[in-house]
């Protein structure tokens, strides 16, 4: 007895991979990974690289708070939509897994450096839940206004974000800069920025009808005024003492999870605190699901991720999100859209080369053999037929040449687009809280069945935006089974990033009196909290809609600064019923 | 007869690939490239790839001039030592090739925008020969002085050298910047720049003891003064009225040659008039000859490459350069060294993770199951022992776990160096011309039987460097049999790079008394023409040198700088006998 004990012991000692209801157990604090663990990248990697080949894994950590360091993550080279392309050093990176949950437990994932957090690539049923990620040093960096100056601003640069003035110009650091030997190689790490915008310090929002200031990707002319005080010299910026300017990110590098090529993506109570780049990003994807998430900021910073919350490009199955916190984030909560390439070179009635315009589009290599497109005017996004792809060279991450089962259609030519006829996802977003951040709320760009309901927006632009283009941004857009309803539309367009709370921005410039590219869309029984008379509707290009019972409150929270006949406006459309309460 | 006649014309017609010797033969012309091609990119891509399998080709272009565009060219990511990784985009991408002949027949190559002219991995027995490279728009940028100032000069940049100031700040740009709509994710066409250096106009070549500016790649304060005059704000920058400020390239990503694991490279009769990175850069490879090339500036530029004109690290074989121009290019004219990689951390007696320490090393991987390597303390350069890699698990770019036959010998600790041991190639550098570049003439780092005979140095910093450390560089060189022969030293130093003309700087930083990285050099017949005391030798950690037969002539070229009692200065060195004529 005694020797069976030892040895059932023994075995417990050897194996700390548990089994429980069938599925293999992982705790990774048997692996000897816990909160005092200085880098816990080493460990993850092996554990990652070590059960690779089973297709049922739980990866479990206790609550606490963990450190990852970039030093010995994987590197793989990624082409994210909407996010810079790059070989990203990656802690957890997930190949060809299937049927594995990571669960935190109520884990703080901690990221040192720069380093991609998550990367999922042709992987399969698999979850993340109960763990937050933040990094110690975020990609976008924040000051406090002091001053306007004729020239430019004062600002108090707190402790959090490094800085030094380099020959007369503000380059943020990341606060490690010891004196090396010069050369004509040498290379400094730093956090550049690429525009700026004024959040209102105390509501820790966009400030009032704030705008973006894009500086062309150079830094800003700068002098030092001693106690992180400094003078930036920018014609016309100007802002509101005591309200914070934030730099933001120049580069899209490292999103918290970039899921691409993989199916059942669940995402249950992961909260991202920040990530230089999306938060989630979904691409040629069957199905995810973000449940109970927030994305929110730490540490009292203004900001949470430097880009989008979410964002899906072609993708399928069903995209579902649900009481999640998406506030403070630089860009717009989500985007759920394709990608449009264009027709760059016709060499035959059948084959063309085309093109993916958008930079941080290149590499997004959706037309492969089998595949159904459709043909698109540039200009009008009329659709003026279809064909299937019966061969796609890729030359580079710009160019594809394309056989198709068909010629290109009557009125297509170069310079107009192709789009992927995929089986359009169905969208449910519901019991969400939108808001703070800078931009849109959501844009809703996806032919399935989309339906967005019990949710509060508090955007400072545009709460819906339905858009798509074929000449700028090379989105696929155009809803076909939309409703909005039962919302609450907070306050919304207290910023300058659209025309109508429900606005309504396809890049349709010929052909307006016929192209209907958004269709079908109920609002119904929504409740706009609106300071003045800012437009709740602006339909363009759209055919069928019907808004009804929806309920308009005025209140004071801010300054009004629209004063309109009419609520709604309503450009090259057909069949648009208002009917109001 | 008449039939015969029209079969044989049908033949040729259909059949581009001649036949010539026993091998096949491309011109290119019959494929419809000729000088009035607009862009020959597409058309040579396709060419590669047909002849791919092909073991024995040769492609010829007609005399002329011809354009390449980056926009159908390859990708392809490599690691380049010395130069910075990245996507290269290609334009001769040569994969797996054999017996391969690209002979130009005078023709000149000219690359528009970024890409990188020609990359070849894992190729065997390849020609290049008879073409020369360009860019129509360089990658570094050049302006006259025409004025000095209290906090810095003013400048005129010809129109070959596009610019804007941005918000305050100088930026060359492809002088095509439209107005486009500007967005978070806007991106400009840019040629960054890193550090600055005056060269004289007159001589064209470094100006007078000119020191590198280093900006710490942010660019500079500048105010537009009209007429393509700018004044640049820069503490302590001085220069001469009509002298050109060179803006060094920031980056090094665009080599004009990438030769990667191949064997047996020819350059025959190639000039390379400009590259956004080494001209010709070989690594891991066996045998490179380079013969009466030329790397020198077109089109009255000051600048050909913009970094070394060769460069070759871990090589093997023999390395040739002969009958050769290397002039103006922004680094020194060859280094032919080895890399040595930092044990980062110890995990058993005989097992270790290796990092690659300097950023252009990253990636570069050597260590391969079966290869022969020595530990050497990173302070000292002493070797401590040699061992076989038995496995070599690549992490990422940045680390390698090696498990080695032999532990780590006492002496070696974490800090301490790894480098291979191969059979060192032997070098043979005979009657070229070197000189007006930025920096050394050659820096000579192999321990293969090195010959340098019979060339003419101009070189503004030292003629002949043997340098090497495992701290900083991470180069692993020390020679072992070199023999510096019937040169002429033509003017040397005149410039801040070196302390000699031919000076020895290996990183020996302890136990100085018995480190002897450099052996058995002698330097025999050679002519120094000096303007003052320069030292014609400083050596330093060398065990056997033998110089003698050496003539020194005086000349007026340059104001005298140095008067010194000794031309010789000798450190921590055993053996060293000098002889004067």
């Amino acid at each position: 007895m005694k020797n069976m004990k030892f040895i059932a012991l023994f075995l417990i000692l050897m194996i700390p991979w548990g089994t429980m209801a069938g599925k293999r157990q992982i705790n990774m604090a048997d692996l000897g990974v816990t909160p005092q663990t200085p880098d816990c990248t080493p460990a993850i990697v092996k554990c990652l690289q070590e059960c690779k080949d089973d297709k049922n894994v739980t990866i479990l950590f206790e609550k606490g708070t963990y450190h990852f360091f970039p030093d010995f993550g994987k590197d793989k080279y990624c082409f994210v939509s909407n996010n810079d392309e790059g070989l990203k050093r990656t802690i957890f990176l997930l190949e060809q897994v299937q049927n594995m949950t990571i669960d935190g437990q109520g884990a703080n994932f901690i990221f040192h450096g720069f380093s991609n957090p998550f990367v999922i690539y042709d992987s399969k049923n698999v979850t993340f839940k109960n763990f937050s990620i933040d990094y110690v040093r975020p990609f976008h960096s924040e000051a406090i206004i002091i001053q306007n100056n004729s020239d430019g601003i004062d600002v108090m640069i707190p402790e959090s974000f490094p800085y030094r003035i380099n020959n007369g110009t503000l380059v943020f650091t990341d606060g490690k800069s010891k004196e090396e030997r010069q050369t004509t190689v040498s290379r400094e790490i730093v956090y550049p920025y690429g525009s700026l915008l004024e959040f209102d310090t105390n509501k820790r929002e966009t400030a009032f009808m704030a705008r973006d200031y894009y500086l062309g990707n150079t830094p800003l002319v700068a002098k030092d005024l001693g106690n992180r005080k400094v003078r930036l010299f920018l014609k016309d910026l100007k802002g509101t003492v005591g309200n914070t300017l934030v730099f933001a990110s120049a580069n899209r590098n490292y999103p918290g999870f970039t899921v691409s090529d993989s199916e059942n993506l669940r995402f249950e109570n992961i909260t991202i605190f920040h990530s230089g780049g999306m938060g989630i990003v979904g691409q040629r994807t069957h199905s995810v699901i973000v449940e109970s998430c927030k994305v929110t900021p730490s540490n009292g910073r203004m900001i949470s991720c430097t880009a989008d919350a979410t964002h899906f490009s072609n993708c399928t199955g069903k995209i579902e999100l649900s009481h999640c916190i998406f506030e403070n984030q630089m860009d717009d909560a989500t985007n759920i859209h394709g990608i449009y390439v264009q027709i760059a070179r016709q060499v035959a009635p059948d084959e063309v080369f085309v093109q993916l315009k958008h930079t941080q589009q290149l590499g997004f290599d959706f037309l492969q053999k089998g595949v159904p497109v459709e043909f698109v005017q540039g200009l009008s996004l009329i659709t003026k037929g279809n064909a299937i792809v019966l061969e796609a060279e890729r030359i580079n991450k710009d160019f594809t040449r394309v056989k198709l089962s068909e010629p290109l259609p009557e009125g297509i030519k170069v310079g107009d687009a192709i789009g992927e006829l995929r089986k359009f996802p169905v969208i449910h977003i519901h019991d969400n809280y939108i808001g703070k951040n800078r931009a849109r709320g959501m844009l809703l760009n996806c032919r399935g069945k989309t339906i967005v309901e019990n949710n509060i927006f508090h955007s400072p632009g545009a709460a819906i935006l339905f858009e798509g283009d074929a000449n700028f941004w090379f989105e696929q857009g155009g809803v076909n089974d939309c409703t909005i309803r039962n919302n609450v539309f907070d306050n919304c367009l207290f910023g300058v990033w659209g025309e109508a709370i429900i606005d309504v921005q396809a890049g349709i410039k010929e052909q307006r009196d016929v192209s209907r590219y958004n269709k079908n869309i109920k609002v119904y029984n929504n409740t706009f909290r609106v300071f003045d008379d800012v437009y709740l509707l602006h339909a363009y290009g759209v055919e069928n809609m019907e808004w009804k019972n929806n309920k308009r409150v005025m209140t004071n929270d801010y300054p009004s600064v629209r004063q309109r006949d009419s609520l709604y406006k309503i450009e090259y459309c057909d069949d648009i019923k208002i009917s109001e309460p």
